[in-house]
């Protein structure tokens, strides 16, 4: 049986693994204060030309949504993101947790508009009514579609003529920038974004995020919120040194570029097949429609989601590929495709 | 420079390290309900002799204190711990931020006593002030110390009389019971504690505290909780290896008595010069009083924490031993205490 | 300028507040737990039929909703309700406040259904979602709408199912049984219901509302929730003898029906004209819509809230009559309607 | 039975209940925008000389903290008080419900010393700790002492110097500024605190606390806040008149003169006896120390709390005072302290 289920089935790259060992038993510093850490994140604040941005270590993607949300609001104060939002379906209300409302609103192929942002703020006219402060994106979405710089420019806009912040959620942030026709890069995201993280889980990495602070309204305390949420390890070079190695030499965009080269041969598959998609994407994931008979006989083989059923009996499923997927492992995927019934 | 500042200054034990090499790219399941994870919970339940308690594998100490008091106390329920108690002084009001008020009482020895318990509780007689709920101890204690049989058994005959949970933060948990003169063992605490973690950070793990809820009550829904306070990793089996190693054969075991070991060879070391101690300990932290000559002298070649300046000019410092410190430097620490001035 | 803008723009019924000047200079206990109160919680019981119930007097709607779902859920566990509900929109936030999502979902005539119910629980499958735990219902709406005694049943019986707790914001509770066609009494609420309350503030008193807990489960500490969240008044009595005059001898229904009544006036113009109704309603709430012309003409002398404008240039309005309402100034509104263009 | 146990025993000066019979039946704009409260802003303004201070009238005490602090504080900022705080230990958690971490420190005379508040702060020194951010103090003090002008100076200048905001409770300030000796007046209190409410609960009111929030840094979206947290009322008009009346021509500062005036007749008999005092007061609560004797025979015919069993066998008591007390029944319970044994 091969997994193509999520991106989080592996551990990490070898090279990560390598320098976690190489480090093993040197001492040095706690709470991600250490010399490693300390030069990951001079790693980030290079890699999107920002010297003044501050960067924080995280553990993972709820963790780190969490904290920033705590950081950034006030406790009236809500986040509106796409009612396909991670933060508004699987986090298990941990934002709500936190003490915040979350205006979810109409996605658009997985992404929130500015006018859809614009129209749900518009109706929040008092303080009957909670006061939106963050508008939420994932990058890539949770359908695996990607951010246009005429998008986020557009958000940006919204967002400052609303009083607003914009803050990204990473956790596929290389995929996203690595796609095909991406018109965004690392060098973007400071001017768009007033806070974002990088995803390490998903990209190469046992665990950890790099979140990147811009705006300086929202940089003060923040060390104080990650360990009053429970975000702080005391060996916190762990995670710096993972990202110590996935950035150093363009390590991470790489990976990225693999899983979704992985994705565009199972992508190439099922287009040569006619297979229609609920969403198109050009990132690790792929949400095919398939027939149930086309399930029943790639699922001998093949792990993946069922994602949604539809109401003509077809069903939309999700495979996923990350920098771990072996190339013979899409091959075989793409083999039993051209196959199928 | 030899640092005996704390216990989570290096990684893994190699065994660690080497079973998550081993692993690494072999597909599982997410979210911690790998066969691995699942494995090191039978092996937890095995070590405690209760196979009806439930194991969750978690990140850190402050988000396993943080998680389960979210996880048991009602919003107008409070934990009762020592002034000394970790989450009351050094987690940035995690407990707090979960909605919960801490009632401190004095500590003896760095402990709670069932005396100072049955004390608070009995000031708390309405609904104007909070209901206390839990009793919080660490084991070992925040000044090293170890809870006796005796002291436990008081602590749980008060929780049972004022109907309240006990818990047990065992950061350091294999230290305390690998103490010389320690007459508990992990099959006393499924009877004694509601609930309790043993520690991984500290104790040859890169991360990770191993969650036993025992209480029925206190079980339901608690991944629920993991996940909505942000203590759920992806890869949740890069915490279930280590704890698989950590306890297939005693490994956890060794290493507590490894650390104790390294600290009885700087406490012999102490004694034999007659330093006098902040408070006498058995484990792997010492509180010795030395002069500022002392300091300076020692200061030269090792790292160690000063603890509280003393009224008469000297000082109580901390040193502490680990898993991973390496005999020669618990004898260097040694040879310059027989030196120092 | 006579104003149909709310249900909350005078004072007290007389009575009520000849009750409060009468026992003014009285001593008594504080809290809520004097003999008036605890007589007005025993009128409560004996109104609904439910001697078991616990009654607790609140100061308003936000506090009740907001005291009453935190002490009935777990921080993971959500509330749903229609995406009308008062608590979805027009409480800032105060139940994500205090930690809860609401999970929304489209209302029927501003109603929850059964129906609606039972798909979005379906869909909160694992840990990595909310629980779905209390449903939320308005009685009568913020639509104005009533539930009927079948709704009722096919929500309890959901609920039943479903594990879930039902809970009713009765802020406008007397009106909707009050209304022509309803098939609700007070006592079908404590078989139907887990949780209510009986508002005060838009019926006749100057605060307060009247909050019954039926379900044993629900039932601990609650006073302690009260207090937690800041709703209890030293001077509890100030609430206890408005409902103790309220419920003395059915002058609450009085009242409510007077507000229906006044409503019936408007609404019978209303339909005389031909006006068509954005929802209809049988209560004290009145949504017609209107042109602009009609606005104009009304807005001159009559005072009421703009509700939603209509793609086809018209215009949803809200008319509110209460047991204030004098004859003559809902004749004044009928006679206007009569008159306008 | 003739009650000293507290000072909202009573319901409001007839004068406050004329003006709410008044006005009963105008139709008025609700939370707490309408016109008498809008003027009952103004006097407050006017009263303390601080035109740009902003008022927002609340319902009751705990209301008010839970407020003022969540308004105040970031989840990782915690507020300091004397032990005897009443968010301490008579809110039942509302401020830790919020989310912030309350620092106890030991009190003297009941209230905050400027050396306690800077030796606390002293030992918060990174982001493992809380971050001390508003001082905050009772005036008077629950043990009914009354802070100095020097006192609150020292406390200003702590709170500059420390970058910590100052808030006054007052819900005896009537009684703490019109007590015999007392330097300070309504004047100073823009210049000394960040923010205060004045208590009109215990001072002829029904309900409702006015609060004043002087620093420009707390005032954005502070009604945001009172709804966020349920305390923002319908007829908000319901303690706007109350206000209006006690603030139109010193009627607040009247009232707290007569509580004083009957404390001191009951005071001046103790003192006549011999009786020695828990804690010296000039305000309207007392605290003698009674033998069991004499408790006995006062407890015939008057209503006190016992405050603190000591070690000799002797009781601290609470006696209180109110605006609403009639000079014969201090002169009656004068004359039993004359007689007891």
């Amino acid at each position: 049986m091969i997994l193509f289920l999520n991106d989080y089935s592996e551990g990490a790259h070898p090279r990560v693994l390598e320098a976690m060992q190489a480090g093993n038993l040197s001492q040095c510093c706690g709470y991600g204060l250490d010399e490693v850490s300390l030069r990951a994140h001079e790693r980030v604040r290079a890699l999107i030309g920002c010297p003044e941005a501050d960067v924080h270590l995280l553990v993972g993607g709820t963790s780190a949504n969490l904290i920033a949300l705590t950081a950034f609001l006030r406790p009236h104060e809500a986040v509106v993101c796409a009612d396909c939002g991670h933060i508004n379906t699987h986090e298990t209300g941990a934002v709500e947790g936190a003490g915040h409302k979350i205006l979810s609103v109409p996605a658009e192929n997985g992404k929130l508009t500015a006018g859809a942002l614009r129209a749900i703020v518009a109706t929040h006219t008092d303080e009957h009514m909670v006061r939106p402060r963050v508008a939420f994106i994932s990058n890539a979405s949770e359908l695996g579609t990607v951010y246009s710089l005429d998008e986020l420019r557009a958000l940006r806009a919204a967002c400052d003529e609303l009083g607003m912040y914009l803050y990204m959620d990473g956790a596929r942030l290389c995929s996203a920038l690595a796609s095909e026709g991406c018109d965004v890069t690392f060098a973007d995201l400071p001017r768009l974004c007033d806070a974002f993280y990088i995803g390490g889980t998903k990209n190469g990495a046992l665990l950890g995020e790099a979140m990147v602070v811009v705006h300086p309204s929202l940089k003060p305390d923040f060390r104080y919120l990650i360990k009053n949420r429970g975000g702080m390890l005391a060996k916190g070079f762990v995670v710096g040194r993972q990202f110590d190695v996935l950035l150093a030499d363009g390590l991470c965009m790489d990976l990225a570029r693999h899983a979704n080269a992985m994705a565009q041969v199972v992508r190439a598959a099922l287009t040569a097949r006619g297979v229609p998609f609920f969403v198109h994407t050009a990132t690790n994931q792929l949400f095919p429609i398939l027939t149930q008979a086309q399930m029943d006989f790639l699922s001998r083989d093949f792990g993946f989601q069922v994602w949604s059923p539809l109401p003509d009996g077809r069903t939309a499923v999700r495979f996923v590929t990350s920098w771990a997927t072996p190339e013979q492992n899409a091959r075989a995927l793409a083999d039993a495709i051209a196959r199928m019934p």
